[in-house]
Formats: C-alpha cells, sequence, structure tokens
C-alpha cells in the first residue's frame, strides 16, 4: 500500500518542471545541465524505500528500544551511572544492527542536583506557600541554611542590568509570558544568561518562571551559562504556578523567598560518544552523518529529550545496514548536550580532517512528534537535488523539502567547515509541554508517530547517501553559540 | 443587553403551555388551578435579573476574593491554621456584605502530611526509579525506615481480594483506566476502600494510579477510608506516569517499592462552620441553604476545589442583600468536606428540626467552570415549577431545567429530610485534571467563567427563595455514603 505513493507515477509527478521560456541563454545552458542531471539521478528504488519505511513503520523498534533506555537505565545526565550505562547499551545495540560502532572519549562536566526546596516567607496578613522549583543545571548550592531576600521582578537582560542597586542582596525573578513553543527561543536567554547578569547587579539568588507551555504545578529545569566576569550565584526555576503566584503577591506588597539548592559541581568525569558507521558500498570516505544525544537531564528519563532522537537514529541505522547505500551513514551519539556540549564540540575537533568529507548532517533533537517537513541549509541547487529522492515521504504526509532552518546543538559545531545540515521537522506542539521537567516520560511518546519519524530519517539518510553528487556546500559559518539560539530555537 | 434575554416575550414564551384537551375531569381542574397559580406567580422581575446578573459578571468581587482566600491564606486542610484563617476571613466577609453570620462548632479530624517519597528499587539490569507520590488523605504513615515490598497490581477491590495470600507482606498497586471526568465515579472506590481492602489481605501497602485526567508527573490525592475491621496500612497515590512505569516494569518482572510516608493523625481539633443568613422579607422561616466548602486538601491553595464554590455562595449572598427575596437565603460555609464531613453532617444534625423548613438546598463544588444547566432533584412538578423563574439563564447558554442528579457530599446528610436539591452543572472537563493535587491553583480558574456560575447561582437561589410555592419536597433517601458515590460522581 505504501508503495502506490512512491511509485513511477508520483515520482514523474515530482520531477521538477523545467521552464526555459524567457531565460536568457546562460539560464537555459544551466537548465539543461540539471535536467540531464536529473534524468542521470537514480532515486530512491521503490523496494528499498519500502523496506525502510515498512520497517520503520511496522518493526516496532524504535520504541521498544525507547522503553528499554529509559524504563531499564533512565535518566543519564553527563557524569551520572545512567549516562554510562547508556554509552555501553547504545555500543550493544549497534553491534547487534551489525554497524562498526567505537567509542570516542569525551570530558564531561559532572553536576549533581542534591536536595532542592524552597518557600515563599510570611508578610503579615498574608501565609507563606512553599515553592516548587528545581536548580538551573550548573547552579551553585546554596549555603546549607538557603538563600533568602525580597523578590524584585524583571522580564529582560536589560531590565536585570536595569534594576541596578535595587537588586543588591535581593532575589531576581525573571517572569516572561512564554505560552508557545516558540516562546522558548524568544526567553530562554533569560535562563541562560540571567542568573550571571543578576549577578552582576548583586543578586542573592535568581528564580526563574520555567520555560513551559503547560504546567501542572511541574518546574522545568535547563542549562545556566555563567559569565567568568559575574559573581556565580543560585538560580532555580519555579512551576508556571508558582511564577504566577509571586507576580501576584508583589502586587499586595513585599514577597520574601528563601530556597535551599544541594546541587554541586564534581571533578570532570570520562564519557563518550558512541559512533557507528553503515558503511558506504561504493564512497565510504563521504559520510552522512546523522546525531542524537545520549545526555538528558536528571529529573526524568529524557524519553522525548532525546531519548526519541536516539532511537530514531539508531533505527536508521539498523534499517540502513540491510540496504547499503554508497556513501557511509555515521550515527553519532553525542554525550553532554544538555550540559556543556562536550560532545559535539570534541566530535568536531577530533574529525576536522575529514569534515569536508562529511556531505550531510541531521540531528534528531526535537522529541517524538511525527514528521512534518524537510529543510536544508545547504548550497544553492540543493533542494532541487534532493527533491526527486523524497517521493517516498508523501505517503507520510511530507511535502517537498525547502530551504530553511536545519541544524542542532551537537552538530553545530561542523557549520565553520560548511557540513550541509538537513533537518527532518517534527510536530511540536507538546514538546514544550515536558521539556526538561520530571514529566519527560515514555507515555508522552506516540509509538506511531516516533516510527514515522524514524522512517523519515531513514528517507532522507539513504537519499543523501545515494544520491550521484553530494549537496551543494553551504558558506562557512561560526559555530552556533548555546547562548544565542537562532530562532525557531533548536530544541536543547 | 442582558435584559433582552429574559424581557415580557421571553417570558411570555416560557409559560408553560397547558393542554386541556382530553384530559379527565380531574385533570382539567388540575390544569386550570396550576394556570391560575402560574397567573399569580411573580417571576423574577428583571431589573433584579439584571442586578444579579450584572453584579455577578462585573463587579469581579468572586475572583478577587478568591485570590484573598488562595493567595493570603493558602490551603485549608481540617485542623490547620490556615482552616482557621479561613473561617474568620469568611465570617468576616459576610459581615462586610450585611449577612447575619455566626459560627456553629464542628470537631474536626486532624491529619497532616509530612515527608512523602519513595522509589522503585533497582533489580539486577533494571535501575531504580524515584517516586512521585503523595499519601492519600488519612493514611497512617510507614516506620522510619518505609515501607517497603514486592509489587502486585490489582485493578478492582474483587482482584484485591482475589489476590489473598499472594499480596501478604507485598505493596499492592492499584491501576485503573480514568481517562476523562467520568472515570472518577468509576473508580474513586479504589481510593477509598482499597487500602483496607489490601490491609484485609495482608498487603504492607498500597500505591494508587492517581485520579486524574491529565497528568505532568503530578500525584493526587483525596480521603481513604480504612475499614474498622481491616489492619490499617499505609497508602499513596502515585503520578500517572510512575503508575504506567510501574505497569511496565511489572512486564519485564519483578518490582519492589519502598516508599516513606510521614503523616500522622493528631487529636481532634475544634473549628466550625460559617452560617451566613440573608434573611427572607417575607418568609424569613424558609431556607434555602446554598453551601460550599472552605476547607481544602493541604498540597494546593484549594483554588478549584473548593475556593471557586466559596466564592460562588457568598456572592450570591452579597447580590441577595441588596434585593431580599421572600424566603432567606441561607450560605453555609462548611468545614472538613474533604476528609470527614463533620461540617455537613454536623448541620444537618444541629438544625434537624428546622430541615423541614429547609424548601430547597445546593452546593456549589464543582470547581469554577461555567454553568451548563440546572438540574433538579425534588417532588412531582418541581421543574415546571421553577422553569418560568429561569428566564435569565438564557442569558448565560442555559437550557432549560430538568430532573437530574443534585446534591452534593455536604447538603446529602440532608436528603432523608427530603429537602428538594437542586443542581448548577457546570463545564468540569478540565477539573480533574488538577483535583486534590499541587496544580489546583488560582491560574486555573477563569474570572468570566467564575462570575457566570455565581450569576447562575444567584439567579436560581433568587428564584428559589421568591417564588410564592416552594418546591415540592421529593421523597426522603438515606444520607449519601461516601464510600458509594453515585454516578457522575459529586466531586469531592
Amino acid at each position: 500500500m505504501l508503495g502506490c505513493h512512491y511509485g513511477p507515477k508520483g515520482f514523474r509527478d515530482r520531477v521538477p518542471r523545467v521552464e526555459t521560456n524567457g531565460l536568457p541563454s546562460g539560464g537555459r545552458v544551466l537548465c539543461v545541465a540539471m535536467f540531464i542531471a536529473i534524468l542521470f539521478a537514480v532515486p530512491l528504488p521503490p523496494q528499498v524505500a519500502q523496506r525502510l519505511l515498512g520497517g520503520a513503520l511496522t518493526d516496532g523498534v524504535a520504541y521498544s528500544r525507547l522503553a528499554e533506555l529509559t524504563d531499564t537505565i533512565g535518566p543519564r545526565l553527563s557524569g551520572s551511572a545512567g549516562a554510562e550505562a547508556a554509552v555501553r547499551w547504545a555500543r550493544q545495540k549497534f553491534q547487534q544492527d551489525g554497524l562498526s560502532v567505537h567509542l570516542e572519549a569525551v570530558k564531561v562536566p559532572h553536576w549533581v542536583r542534591g536536595e532542592e526546596r524552597g518557600e515563599i516567607l510570611p508578610e503579615p496578613g498574608i501565609v507563606g506557600h512553599p515553592l516548587v522549583l528545581t536548580a538551573l543545571g550548573g547552579s551553585v548550592g546554596t549555603p546549607a541554611s538557603g538563600a533568602s531576600g525580597e523578590v524584585v521582578e524583571a522580564h529582560s537582560i536589560a531590565e536585570i542590568a536595569a534594576l541596578g542597586d535595587k537588586a543588591r542582596g535581593k532575589i531576581v525573578f525573571l517572569n516572561h509570558t512564554m505560552g508557545t513553543k516558540g516562546g522558548y527561543g524568544d526567553f530562554v536567554g533569560l535562563r541562560t544568561r540571567g542568573p550571571s547578569e543578576a549577578g552582576k547587579v548583586g543578586a542573592a539568588a535568581v528564580v526563574l518562571r520555567s520555560l513551559a507551555t503547560a504546567s501542572l504545578r511541574s518546574p522545568h529545569t535547563g542549562t545556566l551559562v555563567y559569565d567568568p566576569a559575574a559573581p556565580r550565584i543560585p538560580a532555580a526555576a519555579v512551576s508556571v504556578e508558582d511564577a504566577e503566584l509571586i507576580h501576584r503577591l508583589l502586587q499586595r506588597g513585599t514577597v520574601r523567598i528563601r530556597l535551599w539548592l544541594g546541587c554541586r559541581w564534581l571533578p570532570d568525569a570520562d564519557s563518550a560518544n558512541v559512533v557507528a558507521d553503515v558503511r558506504g558500498r561504493e564512497i565510504p570516505d563521504e559520510i552522512v552523518l546523522l546525531g542524537a544525544h545520549l545526555d538528558s537531564w536528571d529529573l526524568a528519563t529524557g524519553a522525548t529529550d532525546d531519548g526519541a532522537g536516539v532511537v530514531i537514529v539508531m533505527e536508521v541505522g539498523r534499517l540502513l545496514v540491510k540496504d547499503l547505500p554508497r556513501r557511509t551513514v555515521r550515527i553519532v551519539l553525542y554525550m553532554n548536550e544538555e550540559n556543556g556540549l562536550a560532545g559535539g564540540k570534541g566530535y568536531a575537533a577530533a574529525h576536522e580532517a575529514e569534515l569536508t568529507r562529511h556531505v550531510a548532517a541531521l540531528e534528531a533533537d526535537s522529541g517524538s512528534g511525527r514528521p512534518v517537513g524537510v529543510t536544508m541549509h545547504a548550497g544553492e541547487g540543493g533542494v532541487a537535488l534532493l527533491k526527486p529522492w523524497l517521493g517516498p515521504l508523501e505517503s507520510l504526509g511530507l511535502g517537498e523539502p525547502a530551504e530553511g532552518e536545519a541544524g542542532g546543538a551537537d552538530i553545530g559545531p561542523m557549520a565553520p567547515a560548511a557540513v550541509p545540515f538537513v533537518g527532518i521537522q517534527q510536530e511540536t506542539s507538546h514538546y514544550f509541554d515536558t521539556h526538561h521537567s520530571a514529566a519527560d516520560t515514555l507515555d508522552k511518546v506516540q509509538p506511531e508517530s516516533l516510527g514515522k519519524a524514524a522512517a523519515a530519517f531513514a528517507v532522507v539518510a539513504y537519499a543523501l547517501a545515494e544520491m550521484p553528487q553530494p549537496l551543494p556546500r553551504p558558506a562557512a559559518q561560526p559555530a552556533r553559540n548555546r547562548q544565542e539560539p537562532a530562532k525557531p530555537a533548536p530544541a536543547h
């Protein structure tokens, strides 16, 4: 049944129509050349597409592996026993699948959470309230007696700075209006940079309204980035409900908060990226890289961030070893995406010499939602080159590929080497309901959507590895700065 | 603008059409009598309706009082300082509003939660997991070293009993399939009776899948009822996510749990119902009772359960003192609905002699959603008698009143006295998302919906207190048994 969607008729319909009328002579020559190139391009053979789609959609392997990863290994924060267990688990799965797998050592930061709690202190006529909070990743802890102070509210980095002396010794409450997933990119700077900005004006601590699109009193963590030039002060996210409460109480008068954060830094730990190759049958030195991150936050089992990505790219490997494409497809399970990016930076550094032979890179780090589109950041003509190969994606409801945001935190460090980035866009309307919270658990994953996402990654990866010519390379770019994510924000 | 909905034309349309053709002579006489009665009935005067609706919909008093109650007083579990503060607060508000208010002492159970936590213990090849749990209200605590054991799953009271010796020393995990609000009535028996049933077969403790329609790792408490004939064992609700995890892990093999519950019972405490009268201008001895409960669970500020009900019925009092109806409208803010019903039982006992003069009772304990209908459990003809008075509710989108489920936990003890119960049905599709959980907070309340609910209660209360004849009384019924709630379940 799937075949009917990407059979010969479907393919003909998708051949780009070449219009020559009115074009100048040079353009006409170019068009003829493109037409010839397309005729010579052998698109994705239907029987291969059928095996890839059929395997991803019906074998159930991605979902059962996600259950195994999350239920039997659990949270995987860098430096934790869970992270190391996940490395061993992934290596074994790749071996089982017949991929050539090895570990690449990375040194990772090791931060642990400890006990944490907080409260709004009682004021005359106003009862005290417990706060549901969680330390931001990387925060320093408070003294054992806690950190306390009067609350001052700010809504932007500029407003923090403008507080000046008014923030001295106070708790800076960072409030915002995130309501949809797009708000993450708008406000994540409050989380990453807010604590140091508050430290610069002498604040005692920071509480941030969770970056979330839904809340049942559930705080969302995520990394902060301390500015070396600023005092390091403790910082925690409070649930949306608690943020609204603080905001309301500030309308009534003085609000004082006390919080206890037991989090602390340990010495850097030894860990690893897991690198597995589906060796290309004709041009094995050219590499299509698929990345996802094996680490997760510690509050939950990271089923959607990024367990889903892990099993999606593993599934591509499992399916492609049965239908080897021309080029090598490399699956990289990065370590430490969440709080340091040591894996992403480490891979780019260790493989610097061969990045020119990385013909494309994709990252699966947007959860387990169904695929909704393919985007590309490549050189001119890349979209037209790939388009004829993606007919099988019609059966998943995807339209044609388009220029657009593509990339990811882990593959970002390869941008200076002008590696073309391809993105499989996924449905993410509920992604930030649970992102970085204790509710990022397996039950949030729909097996059907996960299978469709794996199918889309498999088809695109096969196409990129099988096309006679690789994608044209884009202009080299600086590596992405985590503190200033692009919009729409990559999920990190 | 509101007037156009309940003006003269609207009233004419709503006069019940009396059909006499073909009726036997006795019936004809009855019809003529009814017709005369209706002509003499002066329905709700438009200017009064306008004042009631306008005040409830635009003054914003109900919402601002709910904010004050939840933000400045907070949780109100029986026996707590919050509960007593709420009693004082409510008395003061009634006084401000010009009602005649007094307290009626009730002795209430005093249960406190303490620290609580739990975990799934590691097994060979399976990591341990923290459990997000909360003690069921009234549970005994565990020893300081916790209660632990292997998990056995059951889905009904019958399945618990059928476990027999297999449950001895184990943790009984009560799982179910609640997905919509209707599931509450289906499965609440697992919460109330499950712990004692598990105790009877020798279990060490119980963990219950939370009774919830949404979850972000948020457990929902609620009362259990220990059977005096069974051993008292500790019981907690786990979040839906944790329940699903336990269920999945049981497919993999043995699951062991340890939980620590610091909850305990203290001596019964002195507390009170707050009783406030809008004294009727003509027949003050006849009483229309409006109830809501002032106590809440301790995990949150009880904004929807039942802070909303409290401010709704207070709003009726505030509005009616400006337009006194014939009969007395009595507002009763009951204490201890959640874990004992001392207030509801106490009121019915203390007022036993005058319950025959309680001409109707309504309870507001379904949250803050907009009103969607009026139901009634009264004697025959009650609906027809009330209907002409409810024209103003058309402007709120309500249809005609109907026979149906009406009542509530607090007014239930008046059922043996054949008090007619009237119900204002409210929109409750999200009520069980937060019910009895830490997420029952003010932000879940839409001021507009709350205002509409207060408006509906005001109109119905005025009508019941102003109609020339009171509602016919239903047959006397036994008092409702909390352990076997009617379906659809009253929200308790």
